[in-house]
């Protein structure tokens, strides 16, 4: 089940200037930075609001790191804006991916990859889903030690 | 102070064809519907998920009702997809708008207009946004009778 809007995912040319522009403009603090060598970017999640479920709602700004990512040919077609959706799931997200697909929506990767701050993420297909790129967020489990 | 993702605002080609996407695909339950002639739209508005501030995040579906209307012009340009972002404040909406007209973000109304639910609600310019058209929403006092 999705329990929250997990974040906002937008795209901007400069993580740094973009950054700056939501600190200084609404005072959202920068909680996390981030690479995902596997995404070819570089992040920063801003924490807005807790949600319901005991997690949190996020813009999460993300600035290509090399031309040949997905993000870089986005931005170099559509300019800054926002790239994509993410909906938090409380179960595991190869399950609620595999839920999904059999609703008839393309899921992009095989089996899930990495996401923010160690979570567990898949795509669901834009054309699928009325225009709107849709990221799946499972949370690392709680640590145990 | 921004407390919350308020919604995010997403135009489609038809509101109901897309409300049953999101009920049926992720079980969000659409919660209210209502015109908003001002805006030339239709919408729904979906519940996600409770927000730390005693109010919630939605998903706020929108499907233009004349062919004049920004969200038509913005559709025919672009096709379905996320619209704008919205955040809720919980001073008085012309105040924080003022408050961040002073950081050089253009606002786009002169004065605050009715957004959903009995909300009353600004916009800033895309363009000082990085890209990003952001709302401010207020939501209503509560009732006192």
């Amino acid at each position: 089940m999705l329990t929250r809007i997990d974040h906002i995912g937008i795209a901007c040319f400069d993580l740094d200037v973009t950054v700056e522009f939501y600190r200084r403009t609404y005072g959202f603090t920068d909680e996390h930075f981030e690479v995902n060598e596997e995404q070819g970017v570089r992040e920063c999640m801003l924490k807005i609001n807790e949600t319901g479920d005991g997690a949190a709602s996020y813009l999460q700004l993300i600035e290509p790191i090399r031309e040949d990512s997905a993000v870089a040919k986005w931005l170099a077609k559509n300019g800054e804006g926002v790239h994509h959706i993410a909906f938090g799931t409380d179960r595991d997200v190869a399950e609620e991916s595999a839920f999904i697909e059999d609703e008839g929506i393309r899921v992009l990767y095989e089996t899930p990859r990495n996401g923010s701050m160690g979570s567990r993420i898949n795509f669901l297909h834009p054309k699928d889903c009325h225009g709107v790129l849709t990221e799946l967020v499972q949370k690392p489990a709680p640590s145990t030690t």
